[in-house]
């Protein structure tokens, strides 16, 4: 495989040769992916080219590989328009665009999705994860992987916006993780994000849910309560810091809560698992005027008590993505090594194994949690 | 009746003749109101004894008379505990319980519903309506006809915390509406409350709805959409303020109301309507990122498309009472005439006819809207 | 002198013939502007250009003419570099850059002052008025006529981010004025925003104050009080909707608003004056937890009694600019008469007379407030 | 020495027996403080009894024995009126007011100074800090050692809203500074509070500031850089998890922010020392957009470059106290271990003592940071 090498053997180089095409996946009709060559892009203005040194498979880039939406390729379906999907990669800046001085050649990096278009009302008021001009690629709106071309392949280009440092001490692997943490950050955020000392449940160990519980509790959140259905991923989330975790098939999980609290119930709830009762669940968790964040959904709609989240004042916050920088605050406390986001990347495939790796986070093979795909031998 | 004068004709009076007995409207079993003579109540620290002059009839005093709930008198249930419901209601001050100064003798006052206990988290921080004492009067809590005493009846102490002044040339029965301006008024206020030239869609033309309407606008909102069913209540919108009107027994509410913005839809809504489809609607109504309040809901629950809330990174309110002052702020709105409040008052009755005020408004007899009991001639 | 005309003689123009040269006054030393013919300028993505009909002079004007700074025009003096000044105006658009489809031709705009980079950490939390590449024309960052060419000139390009829509009931010279509502709008949003029945205090009745006891009125403040030395300018207050005004040639200032408001103080100040002792007032004005907005500022150091700030709890927020699009707020109530802008208007000169326009504002000829110079007889 | 002791050895009595009276310090004139005997104090609804087994003495404290203000004794002086100073305490709940549950005998509490009145604008919402009726003890509003008696005593009287829970395992000497790390917090928390990955400066190495380099590093602040003049200090704040230390006798503090930050300059200045400079170098370490909280102040008016302030947007939070329930959040970090407040506790004196701690913090004896009076042999 071609890859951008140092034009000399320095560890910061003044140059990188870029090859003229790259080893891309791209998705023909749902669920086919194929390898192809492709050329490699050009950054444009506020943009650089991200060599791709690791990207993790994130439960949406399979729906968007089965189904397509959210993806929207300048305005369309993503099928058979050689779209690359991914977004959840890291890498090393290898070119940049015109006045970029954010970064510099030799950077590692992670990235989150959204870079907005900065023109819309949204976007003037940094909520740029939900940009008006959403899949407008030529009003500068970008979402890496689902309105543009993702990391599924060598390079790719990204805004200065959507990227963070990664501290030379971080493994590849590892800073895949940030968007991951980013994720349950901006939940966190948006429920108030001051929570020192406030009770916190997280509804779901998948791997937002996880890294929520390891930014909970990095904040100082006391309790942090875990729930779920399967043994490992709580010994997982205990590991991550969770003060409790509760099997839900042994027992109701707002009872247990109820008992863990004294009654009193938690202030806040990062809904990750999807589950149809979830929110009427969550609801019963925090006390009145608590709140809850939607970081995951159930594909149909469901029935929810809306007169108890009325008669409870509860405010709920549907979240897409990691906005408001969250991202970058994951990055500061990964990199600061307050919980151990490693423990949820459970399997390591090559670029050439993606779509093996897709089946193995879809269908959970030896309960994968995170897989991981690399680019090099480390 | 007897009823509470100042001692001398002066208009500002030093002291006045409180009876020891009053008038009032007691809950025996569900639906069964009886009127008695009662004990004229003492006003504690930070509380004054208000005559009541006027009380409008509120969907919530029809679901306590019925249902019971929300309405706990010492943490039980309001039946056949010599309970007297009504949280709407406006008076005069007549006496000023031990350490009050921010009243007079004489005063005209509003009420809102809420007195927090003042001790417990949510107090602390502002969300007195969140209390989580409520329903704890030993504990500080009190909630006007919730948990406590309300106002069908001559006499009502009140914590100098839930009152607003009433100016001069506000009549009894417009101050009684202060209240219900000042629900919607938190509504807005939670979704943000920096709405002048933003697009807010009302949903349901209730009292509350109405009452959206003419604060939105007052506030600079635009445009202030309206949806309902009854084109008399559409029409009643209209003069208080709404750039435009969907009867949705005519045309579906989301087209409509995307019709109406170019196809951007709004920022803010607020359902005010409880019907099952609402939340599904205000959501399609709002662009990305917007935001949702719910001051009414159905029953029982409902499907809700999950999916689509989050998605779109949309935040759903929902709110209990009227909390944040915004009661304040409503009564200042109202004396400064921004919204004429009165156009929802439809039907009087005196304090001997409350049953029939009350059938009034439960059956929207003669389609009214807002019935209101008066003390007085005028 | 030339000038842009629709291709037809509809209202709605579908193309525009734009000359290849215009008038534009440029700034060579310091105080010497000179009237010279310059290239039309090409808008560029997300960028049109607009036909100037009207602008105002703003005192800031007269600093960068006189001074030179806030004014970098691409990290540089504004000095001898063919820079033409000038940030309120208002116009028609007149041709779209690529990808433009927010405006269409012949939309008449006001235009706020800055387009941020989109980029740097403070535009994403949308603060693009604190834009970190200030003055880096290169990474995207405008402000007009401080770091980039402004208004006085027939033509400029603008950032679809800059402008919003007039009415077309609004004339010309008023529409100048939004900008400046703006600024106000932007001081009592980041005091809070929600100010219905709160108390509110402007010191100084230049432009900024006038058009804050506009908004602030508006939006229920009460009482609003202004503060100022010229009765004629207090009179204009009046007008705008001030409960009351101080003469404090004639009463302490801070006496006045003890004593207009019982002893209690007000929530908010917003300082429009610059007065060497106005912060230490204005913390004298507001109540313990009150929050003042510093709109203004004497040019040199002034003793500040941080003391009392810090042991009143006080929050004084300097402000730049009009952020977080409280232009389109203050349009949206101008296009709503919620307040008479032009009564502030008080000259008007062609472009060719903008050096006398600058003294008059400067020296305050005939007590002018604000002087308008207007491309079109009307 | 009497002292409340369980009725029987059980480590969670059901009694504790309370003598009559108890050794208290009072404030004659002026720095004259005297042991007497002073009824035990009986508490009232809401309140608890607490048995004082540790305090230490604040800045504040030597202020008010000094120079009275702001201990306003109901209104009053606090010279010669049996007043008892002293804030920063601990104790063990002995007695319970009516109507408390939220604690029980034998608990271990801290407690911070501020008990609002609960019925004023700012406690109604959350700034119960800055209450409109301080000082008026009859309305409800206490203030610890400042409007009411204090803690250098063996008994006093606390709301149950002032007290936090003290874990176990953490010794009473350390909960004494747990308030003083709510002070930090609460100077965080205004400033936004979301602050992991920020940049932040701490100025002035007393027991506020270096707690606010605990805590701001244990929110994940990076860089946290600590200026002083105190090498000992200094080093004690790199203990607390500071990244950088600046020592201004040798370096211009402005200049070494710059050169940390690669002339970024950082997001949040917390300014502790009350140095006359200090807010005009603050401003000049944050960048455009930045904030400054002001936790310290100068006597005297000092002069302050407000045009810095406004042309850059930077916001100045002056804060009394620990607001917001911010001793709840530092308790949390504590309770957690997240630094080590023990490192600034230097001295320790008997209750008889009181007068000598006094002097050692006053003059810095020994170079003394935090002086502790503990009432127990430990």
């Amino acid at each position: 495989m071609s890859s951008a090498r140092p034009a000399s053997g320095a560890s910061r180089p003044n140059e990188y040769q870029i090859p003229k095409t790259m080893k891309a996946w791209v998705l023909d009709d749902p669920e086919q992916l194929r390898l192809v060559d492709k050329p490699v892009p050009e950054p444009g203005a506020a943009e650089v080219l991200v060599r791709i040194d690791a990207i993790a498979v994130c439960a949406t880039d399979i729906e968007i590989i089965k189904h397509g939406l959210p993806a929207i390729v300048d305005g369309g379906s993503p099928f058979n328009r050689n779209f690359t999907p991914g977004h959840e990669y890291m890498g090393t800046v290898v070119k940049l665009g015109p006045s970029v001085d954010e970064f510099r050649l030799g950077d590692r990096i992670a990235v989150e999705v959204h870079a907005g278009c900065g023109r819309c009302q949204r976007c003037r008021e940094g909520m740029y994860t939900s940009c008006l001009n959403y899949g407008y690629h030529a009003k500068g709106h970008r979402a890496n992987g689902f309105s543009t071309d993702g990391g599924f392949a060598e390079y790719a280009v990204n805004s200065v916006n959507t990227m963070v440092h990664v501290p030379d001490d971080m493994p590849d692997a590892e800073a895949t993780l940030i968007v991951t943490a980013g994720t349950a950050m901006y939940g966190l955020d948006v429920m108030g994000g001051i929570i020192a000392g406030e009770g916190v449940v997280v509804v779901g160990p998948g791997p937002i849910g996880l890294m929520g519980v390891g930014v909970a509790k990095a904040l100082g959140a006391q309790p942090v309560i875990l729930t779920g259905t399967r043994e490992r991923r709580l010994e997982m989330g205990k590991r991550l810091g969770a003060d409790a975790v509760v099997d839900v098939t042994k027992e109701d999980a707002v009872a247990a809560v109820q008992r863990l609290t004294g009654g009193k119930g938690v202030q806040y709830a990062l809904e990750c698992s999807g589950a149809p009762n979830a929110l009427n669940e969550a609801a019963r968790m925090v006390n009145r005027g608590g709140r809850v964040c939607l970081a995951a959904f159930p594909a149909d709609p469901v029935p929810v008590d809306l007169a108890y989240i009325v008669r409870n004042n509860i405010y709920v916050f549907g979240i897409r993505g990691e906005g408001k920088s969250a991202t970058h605050r994951a990055a500061a406390l990964m990199a600061q090594k307050r919980f151990d986001a490693k423990l949820i990347h459970t399997h390591t495939f090559p670029l050439a194994e993606v779509p093996t790796a897709i089946r193995y986070a879809r269908d959970r093979v030896e309960d994968a949690i995170k897989v991981v795909v690399t680019m090099r031998q480390s």
